[in-house]
């Protein structure tokens, strides 16, 4: 079992997802704006994870602020809600689990701060044991897709450190493992973070499941040569026709398994759906720090000026996305129906 | 001036590409076993240039050669031929660079040991000669290509720093913007040797020329985004019917430019041309040492025991190939027909 987040009455702890997999540290954190720091700086991320952790800092948030009225905890509350919605812009599952302690906060209002206080805990303790829920659904739904004996691109971490646990691709590919079928995966390492030759490959081995670790333009090399029978990933927001936001170069894999004839699958709980954006083009897109780029691991391997780009994110058109595995059922083309009938 | 490969009295002197944009270093080599060493670890590389050490390496070899006699000439010029054959698979241009040289042993043979030594001295050097005057002609047939105002992707490093100077691909840039053309690059990092962040980006800074550093992840999605004219990377070996083996990931750069309506052009001397080979199958694709992907600059990223794959190249098919620009012209499809009147 792997600790992403979990909430402890000293703190939120997590898993520093920065020195994985050669260090493994647990971070206690007993302040609010600590979260949002550990958010910005990826100490965890994936969207999922990211849900959970806004929603535990909030409820530190509000545990440990030194007011006693009302008025004072509706002031502070916002505060503390804007600062972690200023973390990071494109995972919608962070706007999704605010939203969803604003109307906890709303709904417990008139019974005072310490009901408050204790509602906003329950709440987040039930989004994380609900986000492990939804994983292990999307897992029995999704499995059924996998083939008997597979082997299966993923880029970036949707595992279990990309969640509060279990995983929503790797969720998939789990529950394949445990239904009998023989898996053997291909991970990007998914510059510039390497979520995938860090994290993917770290938690598979954690369980036994057979990863090798391909650079990011290997991944076409070997769906050519027929090494790679489906690719599944996870996605931060998903449109209401079907597009795809997720980790930068997703796009790329799905253009490619598409050249190749390859179900390219998204898994992602219905809190990844954004139905309220027509498509990918309404999703804002983060830029992070250049020395991401410049650097790995903190050594420089660029000129110090080098001029970089470094787009976190790209957006996947649906017309590349073969199926959609949500916590409620499967969506398939087209998306705008498919997906309208998963959020009735 | 870039001097990536030189012959000097004291031996062949090499800028150490592995230690680029941080360090600049030259090396000076005395004995032919460590030009291959140097072909071999990526002290040079880049299919012209290593043709061209090779060539040097064998000048070397024979020129330190402790022999009198003919016979024994003979005996050690085969194993300094193998060994440098032996140091990089799949390149064609070290082997043509090897068959040149045998040939002129062959021609020189009947003058005698000092005679060889001095004709394979002075073929190494015209060879040096001939393959920058070849990336001239490449450059001011390519150029053409170009339009006025350019954003080019291009991947890997097929410059100054892959051949004897001034480059195939790169060539091609440096006589657009010689002909007063606007170029901004885009380089690909080029994982896991980085020849596009440490190599590409410092060669063009060192002339001027606006370069931007993405990872290989993101080419597509500044493809999509309209922010790419066209493609333009170099070759190691092209078969008859133009399917094309360059750096690993090339491949998955020409499917997106494919998919987003881009020219993807190829530039090579027809020296690297291999017209035995009916098509790309025939390629032997070089696997390297798994470190190169676990650890980046000697740094370990994974897991020490990470299972990873390391193919060095991959082959793009000649359908994605939309010109093939040499020395001798520029071939289009149907390029069986293209490529054998190139070679007339």
């Amino acid at each position: 079992m792997i600790h992403t987040i979990e909430w402890k009455d000293s703190g939120v702890v997590m898993l520093d997802q920065r020195l994985l997999p050669r260090q493994e540290v647990y971070r206690t954190y007993s302040r609010y704006q600590e979260v949002a720091e550990a958010i910005r700086t990826m100490v965890i991320r994936g969207a999922p994870a990211i849900g959970v952790a806004a929603a535990m800092g909030i409820a530190l948030g509000v545990k440990n602020s030194p007011v006693d009225s009302i008025e004072d905890l509706d002031a502070a509350f916002a505060i503390i809600c804007d600062t972690l919605a200023g973390t990071r812009p494109t995972a919608v599952n962070l706007f999704w689990a605010i939203e969803r302690m604003k109307s906890v906060y709303a709904r417990t209002r008139e019974k005072g701060v310490d009901a408050i206080r204790q509602a906003l805990i329950t709440e987040s303790l039930a989004m994380h044991r609900q986000d492990i829920e939804s994983n292990m659904e999307m897992g029995r739904l999704g499995q059924e897709l996998i083939p008997a004996n597979a082997r299966i691109l993923t880029h970036c971490n949707a595992g279990a450190l990309a969640t509060a646990g279990y995983g929503t691709a790797l969720g998939v590919i789990r529950a394949a493992v445990n239904a009998g079928k023989q898996v053997q995966v291909f991970a990007d390492e998914t510059r510039p973070f390497l979520q995938g030759s860090r994290l993917t490959a770290w938690e598979l081995n954690k369980d036994g499941i057979p990863v090798t670790i391909i650079t990011d333009n290997m991944a076409g090399h070997f769906m050519k040569k027929g090494e790679i029978d489906c690719v599944i990933v996870g996605a931060d927001r998903i449109a209401a026709n079907g597009d795809v936001a997720n980790k930068i170069g997703t796009y790329s894999v799905a253009v490619l398994a598409k050249e190749n004839r390859i179900p390219f699958w998204v898994a992602a709980p219905v809190s990844t759906i954004d139905p309220k954006i027509p498509d990918g083009s309404f999703i804002k897109i983060e830029e992070r720090d250049p020395d991401e780029v410049r650097k790995i691991q903190g050594i420089p391997i660029t000129q110090d000026e080098a001029v970089v780009e470094n787009p976190a994110f790209d957006v996947t058109p649906h017309r590349y996305v073969s199926a959609i595995i949500t916590d409620r059922g499967i969506a398939r083309p087209p998306f705008t129906e498919s997906i309208r009938a998963l959020l009735l």
